[in-house]
């Protein structure tokens, strides 16, 4: 049985005119063909699809990866490659007349490519391609939107009871690696990006790197998790302070809040997505803080926690229903910390859909 | 101040006429200047060295990493990259008089390639090198031995934690969580590698996944774990049964550890890499297991955890003194389960020393 979407994408492969493409990426070897192995690094890759034009699909992977590949998949034969990929392909290409391989350049790496070029010696021209999966990825299908949800969901519980846990003195780490226990627990197979847990000062860094410092009474608190549940990323960012508030503190959390509510009501199908960011933006500069909102205002989610589209200041492409944003205004002052609020949201012809549902610290 | 190293990669720039070095392997970059961050990926890099066969050491990164890249490094010129690598490069390297730029081909997207290309316009010529710093750091200087003596031995102490912890029920995933836990205590920067945790017949996968599985009476218990500190790392696996061993268990392990035995009394300086492979393959296959020893038996270790030398069938290189090399034999069948031993050791002109101390469940 072959899937949809690789008939979607032999059609473009047809069109083209290329014999064949080869998926080193390890959320499009995922989307096309179930195969949930992630890989260590660039340099030691899980396996690659080969996606002909038309006829047999082919998995291509080594011994650790076999019986996995076998379990995961369907349509695909699954063959091993003992002395590497590139002899691999010397053999096969020719045998299934590949002339024009296409590789997927932003996840292909250089060295590769010459040893591949060299191996082939000319018998077939390689073809680079950059998106032509992502693009497919790009608008969801109500069933990812479910997984999506449900990943979100998932990542909202984990905050909750990491939240009721929270006591003085608990480190930064210690309550990072708590969340990724957590998430475990609940059937996440990974965080889908390294757990941000920032006291004070410490929030003033949008990539802060969890430290050895001890929760106090009166601290601001930034924690940005997400998970992968079932292949499917969640991201979500809440603020708020350990203790009582001050009312610096709640005045900036508002302006925030307020960026963010602006940009959630911009968002519709059609919608130019820096027109998004320039709602969230606009909030956040006409209250003199434009200069402490130094990233942009949201990205796609998917197979991939950061994917498109972007909703940057550049970003002039149009949202299109059943994309997936992240929604999340922020402010940095260096010495006093950081507010940043995040939500995961669906695009609809109309408006768009809220996939969160905790509002912990949200609206004070 | 310049250091020792950075004076020994300009001397090779200088010889090949190579006018500067683009340094994006994470710990090359790290081996040459300090700096300590982590790529989350290759598609998102925390920074590139750029070395120019004299003069002025730059890094370029982007609003992030920009404090810890000052923080962490002497002797280079920190630069922000606003508008992407490539723009800045674009704008460095005619100001900088550099005509001929290699970069890591084995570690340098081929997108990247082709959009640096593209931006230079003919104006530079781009040139692959591969392992140039790499072979630099293959021989460990006596305070790198240390380092990975001490990765080694917070390595031991956290899996000697972890052994007297272990109690019937506890699933694989939550004993590789506490171990990864426990070593973040301990000070590990991360586990160096994904940690693997495997009862009975999950053994029987080379790289087994930690699953939902409980602990029993009588299981095998295979663990291989390693930590990062100070950027250096360990790497161990031990195999045992939780209560009581058998026959057949003792059988295999005294097998096994028969290989290793022959193996670390094999290494010295001088001596080529698959003869030490062959000195534990032949114990294996003498006693009838050869088919079930399918990977290579070491490799190297320092900055990274899988690095040259590789101990394999094919490596007709010959060790040097000061190299890094683990030494871990294994029998893996199916249905039954697996075992491996693994330890490392330094490279020293008339044999070699081993770094680990901990015999846990070896001579039995």
């Amino acid at each position: 049985m072959k899937n949809e979407r690789i008939q979607q994408l032999q059609q473009e492969l047809q069109q083209r005119k290329i014999d064949a493409l080869l998926i080193t990426e390890p959320a499009n070897r995922r989307y096309l063909s179930g195969y949930t192995a992630a890989d260590h690094g660039i340099q030691e890759s899980s396996g690659v699809l080969l996606i002909p034009k038309k006829g047999k699909l082919w998995l291509l992977t080594d011994s650790r990866f076999i019986l996995q590949a076998e379990e995961e998949t369907q349509g695909f034969t699954v063959e091993l490659y003992k002395k590497g990929l590139i002899k691999l392909l010397k053999k096969l290409l020719p045998a299934l007349n590949v002339r024009r391989l296409a590789f997927e350049s932003h996840y292909f790496l250089h060295s590769t490519f010459r040893r591949l070029k060299k191996a082939l010696n000319h018998s077939v021209d390689l073809l680079p391609v950059t998106d032509l999966v992502e693009e497919m990825r790009l608008v969801k299908s109500e069933a990812e939107i479910r997984l999506l949800k449900e990943s979100v969901l998932c990542n909202e519980q984990v905050f909750q009871q990491m939240h009721g846990l929270l006591a003085p003195g608990m480190t930064e780490i210690e309550i990072a690696l708590s969340i990724e226990r957590l998430m475990r627990e609940k059937g996440a197979e990974r965080p889908s990006f390294d757990t941000i847990v920032a006291f004070g000062s410490n929030a003033a860094k949008p990539h802060a790197v969890p430290s050895t410092r001890g929760l106090q009474k009166g601290d601001l608190v930034l924690i940005d998790m997400g998970l992968v549940l079932q292949g499917y990323c969640s991201d979500m960012t809440r603020t708020f302070v350990f203790g009582e508030p001050d009312n610096v503190f709640l005045e900036r959390l508002r302006l925030v809040r307020k960026a963010q509510l602006a940009a959630t009501k911009a968002i519709r199908a059609g919608v130019i997505c820096r027109d998004v960011d320039q709602a969230a933006r606009k909030v956040i500069t006409d209250a003199g803080y434009g200069d402490s909102f130094g990233h942009s205002l949201g990205h796609g989610v998917g197979l991939a926690v950061h994917e498109a589209p972007s909703l940057s200041t550049r970003n002039q492409k149009k949202l299109q229903a059943g994309m997936i944003v992240t929604i999340e205004p922020g402010i940095y002052l260096p010495e006093w910390g950081g507010i940043r609020l995040e939500n995961m949201a669906v695009v609809r012809e109309d408006g768009c859909e809220l996939l969160n549902e905790d509002t912990t610290g949200l609206d004070l």
